[in-house]
């Protein structure tokens, strides 16, 4: 079993259908993958992360969502500055960023 | 925060630039978001079961790729047929189907 220390996932508002439609894609949430990706291997975790982007989670007022398996810990109205954080405090040292969470 | 019981990732093959490209894509994995939705329904599983499609996991030749979560349960190769196994086996009973895992 694949079995990543967090696994990341993005909302980019890709709809099944392959149409990209709504709130979280209108706020850069496009923009947050490649934030995490580098922001990853930059420390040297891709070991232990996994980042995916995904479809709609329904909230979307609270976008850019961002949920982080296997913990279940969601985020929101996330931006650029709040990458590092995240990285740093949650995937890095283990503590999730309660101010971000939703 | 929010908390399905399982929440399922099913891969679609979309892009974060929304280009829908893709093994998973081409091996009817967006009917499979179909499928699931309505056999949630019909066992009215919609409280516990929440369904995501989702960017490419990495693992193309095992698809169409489908996640459970928290549990981090793997399926691989699904068609058609295995979808009410896994919502009557995994999400309703609690037992996931392990011939189905890779």
């Amino acid at each position: 079993m694949i079995a990543p220390k967090y696994h990341v996932f993005i909302c980019t508002s890709g709809r099944p259908n392959g149409i990209q439609k709504g709130f979280c894609h209108s706020k850069g949430s496009v923009d947050l993958v490649g934030y995490f990706s580098e922001e990853v291997e930059d420390r040297d975790l891709s070991d232990d992360v996994m980042i995916t982007n995904s479809g709609c989670f329904g909230i979307c007022a609270k976008g850019p969502v961002v949920v982080v398996y296997p913990e279940g810990v969601w985020y929101g109205n996330l931006t650029e500055e709040d990458v590092p954080r995240i990285v740093e405090e949650h995937f890095e040292k283990g503590i999730p960023v309660a101010d971000l969470m939703i």
